[in-house]
């Protein structure tokens, strides 16, 4: 028996196959367990790793659910977030007369799910249940056998009992959209902002920077800057800036379903315990969740999550534009734009020497492609919840969470390793330049310019080099730094 | 060559293949020019039908780019926006120097095309230049002739010029972007707000009316309709309002593109040409434009028009999912959900004598299914632009007004000829709720209950018709009104 | 009620409205119908124009689904595949014992909507019930209408009835899947596979004659050609010759479902009408229809609309990139590659003298991007279809039209306009090469690599004007031209 | 340094925040490594963990993308396909004159790669650069370091060379699609194949059986099953019935780029090696692979896995539907369909007893909403190529691969946990149709039927139990059997 289900802990194939192709894609797997406990639950018993805290109901559902393998299961951020709100449900639930040492055994497991320490604890996938409700019972098997540990029982004894304490006034209906909306929240805070905005100020100070140190050395260049780096570069500061102040935190994520219970009801929870646990879900986030105005909406659509995987693809739309002019600015030597040195990270092209291969870019660009098609499965996902119930909650979530740590993690790879380090291609600026008016009549022309404040068709005019005309055919930049007098 | 020009001003094929193949897609076109004049551009001459304001550079248009015939025209809300942007840019242009004569008959000429009276000069398709180029040279001959008809010159003659008198201190550039944020906020705020406020205003009646109704001619009965009405309608309703609250009006399409010219650097233009010309098309519109903070974002990127696509987007995962619950909650009358009763529009099926086709949630969602495609669409053209220039305008523009369009349209078809009309199946609920405890049963529970105030089960114990495990068995919607004292 | 009737028949507004707002968005609609006729369903009387020949069902469809306006109206492909399919109908029909001549003067008055004739008699549009039922109504009452008058019948008398006579044997159910399949197939066949073979012809010939050229001017430069053209464009020629010989053509849309009838079962038909109908459809379009295999699949899922439109996918995908390529190897004349020389159809910009604007390029991209949001809108509309009957059919079929018409008609633009006028710019190549080994020597160095037959290297060493390593440095496009011996 | 490069290697924080934040998302990561070997590259040397076979070129991409965390790592079947294609290249190199000592232990080494012993050995993600180079030179050095061991010698000393002798005659141009080639094709063929096979036959015998069933032990009732089981189920057969013999197995990814080294020019190759190795792959895998026939086009575009994605996306489609179908027909006990009984693998609610969640649609749903976005994904990155290499490689491959993975898992779940152990509902079959003629007549008129070989109708008609006009109202689905005589 131990030995069936030790194989079928691992993929579910027979022992056989344990041996032959299901060990194909499980090499991973490190640590197999040799011994088993009885767990239980409605269904009757089932065995478990005597070395991992779950229960029977995850049990069922590791050996239901065999799909996709290790990299599928719940996101982190989800983990996590069922630590934080059982931690805050234990808190409210001793005011509303949960026993204080269990209440406090609860807090405790809870808060080491918060901190990640029991990831090896939640190994079901995102393809399960469309209510999340077998995650949702992971958190409650994992954290009740855990405070039982350290309140001196045994795992599988349930001194602390996963429903009646641990998910005590909830229900899978209303705990899993509570986290999502953490689990999200806390992302776009703590990584995705932060990075955002890190990449947001590196082009800014680059554009400045870069125009700055042409016109400086280089006196009249910058009207090919202004062609090419100006003209394209604020806009991506503008951008940016725009997606950054349209301030994606406050977005509906803030509205927690907690106390809804089934399908929305409310049903066995308690009156104002929405209120508490949204109020202590704050203060352990320092997060500004409330309590959702209308439960049933709260479960039975993602709306607030389409709407943010929305703003998602409005970064990735614009990210996509960021990386793709800088690769084709940066494009070289020979064939390519060329005005643009991106820095060199890791050996080129064996055949194209002094090519630099803007590989930070390609790994952004592939990223705000994946974002893009996340969020046409959000969307697919979204619009297919019928009635109470939407029951594609854990694709919803993984999207939304696979987008953001991607577009939050290139763009700080993007800026750390590639934005920081561009320079203005002085060389080849200057020989664009050079091409057409030579270089005394531009440096000649510049100067001029640069002393009585004129413009560069004036001071060309005035030095005889160009005719008004031969000067709108070649220099024809200058005129587009602003509009006339 | 006037007969050749005639083919090639309809869909471009020879005079053998107008007569034959050609004729298979133009059959809508009911006018055919007999006559000719000679227009002029820096291109050379080329003949354009007599009875059209057209010039040159539109006929060159439709000869390039005969794609997808004339339903694929640029869509009308464009057009009208071209007019109320070339009456104000000739307005403001009179201030800089512009004759006044000519300024007056650019205005009322703009003012036709503004109301839609010149349509039929405007023939250019959405599959043209990247950057509505050749749309604007459509409105600023179109304009020109017939401000020159005004003053009593005639067509073809520049007497009023497209370009030195319609497009002053304009380009593509930054027209087309303008029209287009014109357009949207146009079409939003006339069409998409007032249709998605009716809908939700109608839902939100129907869910309190149908449950009002149910509580007075079946006491009690509500708790099925709590099941299966209450759960599912106020999260619809829930869902329009939040979507309305987040106030699409208020988006970024208020910041107008134009003043940049081209590329943004608004060369040839004036200063304070675009505070100017964004306040003048405030007044016309009665919308809140103002001038883009940054002119080279404004024309190179589109992330406005993403974002609200996204916007979109998210309304039509919200109406999917409320036509969807609409549809399978009228589902029947025998093998289906049958707890709504829809309005009967046209005859049903002739097979099925009693089915109502709930055909305006087909209609609907086919309507939130094409939205999504044109988001996807959109975000594609959206993260294409490089450079100075996105160059996939004209599709963005056609993608968002196609969406809006449909969306608002389709909504106030089905708040009309559906939402309005839809009655609780009260037979079937009764049946339902029957089938459980049984009339007499129900209602001295469902009386005793109303009347202490007590819950249905306590009233069912003290009444002795049902012990609380049978009760739970049975009557379990009972326990899902709410959360326990 | 006459007036306020036809009112209605536009686009449903009031009278009142009708001369104010409502008119906005019909001004291409010319002729208003003064006087009406009744005609009746089992719905009851209804008041129609005069000069149309639609019946009662037709009427409330445009008063019911009042959506779009007048380019949304159902495709002309579909409205000639009804004309194909109830011409065919009738022949099999008399088979079965229809009266010939009334089955004679349906065949002629349905070969006038296959012609065309009739279009403007098919006002519904897209987004009405989703299985296309109103469609296919219309189509059965123009035709009796029409068959009626061929016998010198008044409109409306029904002499020849709709359903006993037109739609005989057949139901919504499985007429609309039929001519969704006629109308998509006889489109790819007539004009998709065409214009994708002719842009193939002209790229693949491009490429020969662009080497050549290169080759016969300058000798041995063709190494750059190589580098820049013949490494791009080939593969753009094998993308489209492996997507031509994917054979489109022989997709399953072969398969009718007529002879289905309601919900796939065949009820109310004949035995063999479905074998011989498709035959029948067959000689009439010269295309291999077959019945389908299983009917009710056939009217419950669109997988081969869904499959066909995966490949108009790749299409889009493939000419995305040519097209992309080609802007990108004519950008220019100072910033950009450079490489080609595209031909110039309409007045440059008037900022940057000598730019051609790759416009046709932008066309067809942007054509490409709807292509793939139609994709996704459709993928939608098949994935929720729900048990018998799939009621997205009206989009899906509009969706993948949509996708064939853009194209191929832009694909017919772009070859005309673009790609047949395209030249290797010659002086930017010879440039490239000039600057890294000088004229002198690669003249002498391609003349002995020529007359030798060696490599380009050997000659130069031979000739001592680069030692093996500078060669490598500088001449890296030599190296590229193939394996080594 | 050691210090430092350890934290660097895990997520690339620092020191301190490797203790703190950066733990945070790498709790999986088991072993920490603390001595550290030099390893180098023409970039220069670099410290590399001493119980790794990688090298210079995977610690620098380690270092330089972190992005996602150890889920976003090259999926396996890639890394497995890279073991594959290094054998072969060593056993083809062998052939053109690489020493075979070293030659034998490269295919040892390959083979343990091939088998997924080394994959800890490959910790790159997909979010790199776009070519794939990155995973190549992890592959070079791994197979390169494990062979020098194999050999005798030490990790690092470069015994056995990462690019002259492993990567001999390739180039990462080539050799990554060359791989993606092999995974699809083989995962195609070993993992989802099969698994939609098996979904296959386990459908069909259930329709099958539960016709059968309803048949024998409730004579004539089968029109009921007709309705609601026949008429939906047969179709979702044959949708995948038409999947599979659309035949995915023989899509273009059998052409492998190998032999196109840089660009495509097979350059550094040698004669036949394209050839060659194509061979050896077959023979390798059992896949009838073949070089392919523009190594240009190979490596600039995929259309293949853009084809190929959409021949998934079609499945997804179907599955979508057969999975609602089924979640629907299994709706209940109370509110709704309730004509199926699912499986109960899990305890269910635990507020509606009696009620099975169909969990295993909901997963599979969800999986097919995540392949279409995976299709957008792909088809978004492979639009963007540009010139002579696609740089969206590794995502395109990473979402293909995904969406196989998930699909062929997901379908097997739902077949083993859901689709084998689907029942007829019986009872509610049969109360449906008792209400509507009574049990005994039901049960009279289907013996008379039955008896005569009579239709329904006529047996009741003969009865007397029903005119006509009764029966047709009533017992309509008797009249959906078939066509009639």
């Amino acid at each position: 028996m131990a030995v069936f289900l030790a194989s079928r802990r691992l993929s579910g194939g027979s022992t056989a196959s344990l041996l032959a192709g299901s060990l194909r894609y499980t090499t991973c797997w490190r640590s197999y367990s040799t011994s088993f406990r009885e767990e239980r639950d409605t269904f009757g018993p089932i065995q478990v790793p005597t070395d991992k805290l779950w229960g029977a109901q995850t049990q069922r559902s590791l050996q239901n659910f065999e799909i996709g393998g290790e990299r599928e299961r719940m996101p982190e951020p989800i983990v996590r977030a069922f630590g934080i709100l059982k931690k805050c449900a234990a808190k409210v639930n001793m005011e509303y007369g949960l026993d204080p040492d269990i209440g406090k055994a609860i807090m405790i497991a809870a808060q080491e799910v918060a901190e990640g320490k029991l990831n090896d604890h939640f190994p079901l996938v995102v393809w399960q249940t469309g209510s999340g409700t077998q995650s949702n019972m992971n958190a409650n098997e994992v954290i009740a056998n855990r405070a039982a540990e350290i309140l001196g029982h045994k795992r599988g004894e349930k001194f602390v009992h996963p429903n009646d304490h641990v998910n005590r006034s909830q229900s899978s209906n209303d705990t899993f959209p509570t986290v999502m909306h953490i689990a999200a929240a806390t992302e776009i805070n703590s990584r995705f902002i932060p990075s955002l905005k890190q990449l947001h100020t590196s082009l800014h100070s680059k554009v400045k920077y870069g125009i700055d140190r042409v016109m400086c050395t280089l006196p009249r260049m910058y009207q090919v800057g202004d062609l090419c780096l100006f003209k394209s570069n604020p806009c991506i500061c503008t951008s940016l800036r725009f997606l950054l102040s349209s301030n994606i935190s406050e977005m509906p994520l803030e509205q927690l379903a907690q106390g809804g219970t089934a399908v929305g009801t409310g049903l066995n929870t308690k009156k104002g315990f929405d209120v508490k646990i949204a109020a202590a879900v704050a203060e352990e986030t320092k997060l500004p969740f409330i309590t959702a105005e209308n439960k049933f909406e709260a479960l039975a659509a993602h709306d607030a999550f389409v709407e943010t995987s929305g703003a998602l693809n409005t970064v990735a739309v614009s990210l996509m534009k960021v990386a793709n002019d800088i690769r084709l600015l940066g494009s070289g030597p020979r064939c390519g734009l060329g005005e643009l040195i991106l820095p060199e990270n890791e050996p080129g092209s064996s055949i194209m020497p002094g090519k630099v291969n803007p590989t930070q870019c390609e790994a952004l660009t592939m990223v705000c492609a994946q974002a893009m098609g996340n969020h046409v499965a959000l969307t697919v996902g979204g619009s297919n919840g019928h009635f109470e119930l939407n029951v594609f909650k854990p694709m919803i979530a993984s999207c939304l969470l696979h987008s953001l740590r991607l577009l939050a993690d290139a763009s700080a790879s993007f800026e750390k390793n590639c934005v920081r380090g561009i320079q203005a291609n002085r060389e080849r600026i200057s020989k664009l330049l050079h091409e057409r008016i030579g270089y005394d009549n531009a440096a000649a022309v510049a100067k001029k310019a640069h002393k009585e404040g004129s413009t560069l068709k004036e001071a060309a005019l005035k030095l005889g080099v160009l005719t008004s005309e031969e000067f709108d055919d070649l220099v024809v930049p200058e005129r587009m730094i602003g509009p006339s007098g």
